[in-house]
């Protein structure tokens, strides 16, 4: 049987990481199928991603193998060893806004990305008809008013989410800011989708905030959440064109297609293995 | 009660065509939201779009009063008025790739294009659980291989469709070549999208064939159907760049994304009287 | 001979603006080549531009008619009638990045925009041979460190711009700020290109910021110069993509092609009256 | 003293190969700074870029090691050991459109490409001044309209190519057509900038024919010229949007900023030793 496996790490530059690792997988008879490799001059940090396959080498053999190089590496818990097939798990929060949520349950009836929806998770009921037609655990937790019910509501949403052991837990235009701790419980796998291309138009109504300013591009970002409002490593960017004659609505539509495009990306490329994040910055392997 | 109508109109240019029309609508008390004008110097053919709010003035009134104007203008059958609120009739036709359908299936959930989806039709069953579930009709039609069963398909497939009058028939990537009379009879208001940056491969697995000839950027094309394969009058195109290290199926996934937003594009276009066809070129209003 | 108007009018919105412009120009014998017309519903501001072939119709003659409407429709000094074909006057501040004068000097020698570049003006002397090989007059004006001897290298650089009356005053990469008593002097007609995707990233060292802020995206921004740094109306904004690869030189050097693309496309906007100011916002007419 | 190389190779895939060019550069002392592996699937054949940072070893002992290397992994001529700092020898060819020059010419001047332009040569006298003034030697060779005369002057341009020895020949909107035999002379480095989105649109007037075709999108094709006309590999493309509203003079206009970008991309690309191609397609490390 072939298995193909997904290599990451990060580590401090040295001379050798890349012969070190080549030879490791050349002894443990993987060829490699893909293989990005970038040394970050400024901060001299070396950071790799490579798909290998292998014939009759086992995930554990290769991870404690892999581990002894990482450690002797200096690379602390930034490097993973992952089977690269296996589906990736993803909890989906979301409010009203629907287009992201429909965007995501299309590319996953196409098998278009490789996870597996555990869970739909909104504070407003909207969306579970079409959540649950395509065969995925629709749950309401209505969030009140007060601080209090705020923090109870995310309490159970945490459960929630916690309970699917999630790869990723999407804010697939989720209007509630998520707290502290739960940005460190998820930290790495929450991803957020802004509208708009960050660091422009922070917090509330970015539209609004672009169409005062006069812009001629709007945009979205995708972005690991931290506590930081909007303020957390960018995976995926991109914009679109608008002009004199967009108002608000306009801008808040065509923005939609740019969002669900870069949310879409963004998500890929954190359940291939593809992201590493270093500081507030992220290496992203095409 | 406060109407909103959209007149169109292409004809031989001429001085005074725009003062002639703003008097009309001065006139029957109309003020005009939103106007478009194009003068052809090469053709030497006036288009005009225009966005009209009347107060207690009647459709078929404006629309009678326009028409003096048109033939005065030698429009021929080239101009149109309508109410622009009144949601467009759709019929999709759609094979195995669905991508195109749940992008239009999620625009129409949230009501974003100002359309009345009446019926899909299908070569395949596939895609009726998801289109039944958005409480819209679905018709399988099967397709068998010899001419003599794909035109008795066709007939059925063309009875289905002309019993909903739709303002737009839209090929959401559906794998048959449509036969000439259906060509005719859906003039103008066939809507196809096609995946690659047209005029570049034509025809069959264009994706196979930008591959093939290395392009740096792979494309989508939303044009009118005529009878001439993915030679109508273009709409709407966009692109997406790839690389070497995109394999063909890359390729198809990152078209996709493309060919839903160029559908979407083209439709909307389509569905609010902005596309106006003069030979095998298209006006089409911003 | 015939002759080729361009007219532009901002005014309060109102029923029949554009029927009686239509008029004016239909009784003073111009056919319209070009027209742009935009109804701003947030301001209830209309906007128009027009292109008007007139035979035998004089510039003055035209003018009084048009400033008759104009007072008519409340417009102040909000509108214009000019000689389409007229080569806009231009001068040119630069200091030493020569990317986007380079780039001017090329559209200047193909005849691209309709402009005469009447005098560059520099606090470096480096670029006075390219500019005098293209038979432009250069001035070197040193910008001493002090804020008086700011002062008095400003009060040179006025004289030198204002003596050749400009339509446009083009900041092509110049690293002063301008102060204040210019800034009004030459508002509505001095025009900046800054290296980022306005508003994010104002200031100084835009590349640096972006860096540092890992966006996936970099941009640039022709706007007016108004007293607030980084802050006037913009005209034209474009990006590019980045990825983690690229350091803040690559960034630089990528951002350039876009520097000079958008302050192109914002210069040929501005000659060609295609832009309309309103409070903070343009409309650019295509 | 340190310096600084660049090592490109094609050959078949098979396992190891990273591997031992690893442990080759640390046994040698090199240090990669930067490096980029493709494996194709569907030719199985393996490419890699690197750019090593070597103290106190020689390009000639380098290079012999990496023979015995590509050698070993059956590369032909596929390979390539180059200081990576030494300027690339260019002759450039050109017509009467400027703007390309123009770009080369200001890109040149600001030091933005390892390039030392030796000489630029047309078969018209236009731009011998601009040429001139940035201190380059420049050619006019007459071409007469007879096969035999067109014959004399080709030779004539190949004697003033090749005592440059030039790394890459560009064609600049060079606007003849080049002969097999020095096709296949400069096969690998002669590059031609096409003013389409090849595929589409193959040889004279591509604008033209964009405009009858209707498309909404112009491009631009930087490729290396072989004898079959514009189908030569393609090593960078890119498009700009268009609409009804542009005429053939704007869309040539449009075009113009997407060629320059292009071909300096492209030219970048190949004087970087980034381009690797394989039959009729390329692999571009970014």
């Amino acid at each position: 049987m072939t298995l193909q496996y997904v290599l990451t790490l990060g580590c401090p530059d040295r001379t050798g990481i890349v012969a070190r690792i080549a030879a490791l997988l050349v002894e443990a008879g993987g060829s490699i199928t893909e293989a990005g490799y970038h040394a970050d001059q400024q901060t001299n940090w070396f950071f790799t991603r490579q798909v290998v396959c292998a014939t009759g080498l086992g995930l554990d053999e290769l991870r404690d193998r892999f581990a002894a190089l990482a450690t002797e590496f200096d690379a602390g818990d930034g490097w993973r060893v992952r089977d690269a097939e296996a589906p990736r798990r993803v909890a989906v929060l979301v409010s009203r806004e629907g287009h992201c949520l429909y965007d995501l349950l299309g590319r996953y009836a196409g098998g278009e990305l490789n996870m597996d929806i555990r869970v739909v998770i909104s504070n407003h009921p909207d969306l579970e008809p079409i959540t649950r037609a395509h065969g995925i655990a629709f749950h309401h937790v209505p969030f009140p008013r007060g601080a209090q019910g705020k923090r109870a509501a995310f309490d159970e949403v945490r459960k929630l989410v916690d309970v699917e052991e999630p790869d990723a837990v999407v804010l697939a235009r989720f209007m509630q800011i998520v707290p502290p701790d739960l940005c460190e419980a998820w930290a790495g796998r929450m991803l957020n989708i802004h509208h708009s291309f960050l660091p422009s138009f922070i917090g509330a109504k970015p539209y609004h905030q672009a169409h005062t300013r006069g812009v001629k591009l709007v945009g979205a970002t995708c972005h690991y959440v931290t506590e930081d409002l909007d303020a957390g490593p960018i995976i995926e960017q991109d914009v679109i064109r608008v002009d004199h004659s967009d108002t608000v609505a306009d801008m808040v539509r065509k923005g939609r297609d740019i969002e669900k495009i870069v949310l879409a990306r963004g998500l890929r490329a954190h359940l291939e293995d593809r992201v590493l994040v270093h500081g507030n910055r992220t290496v992203v392997f095409g």
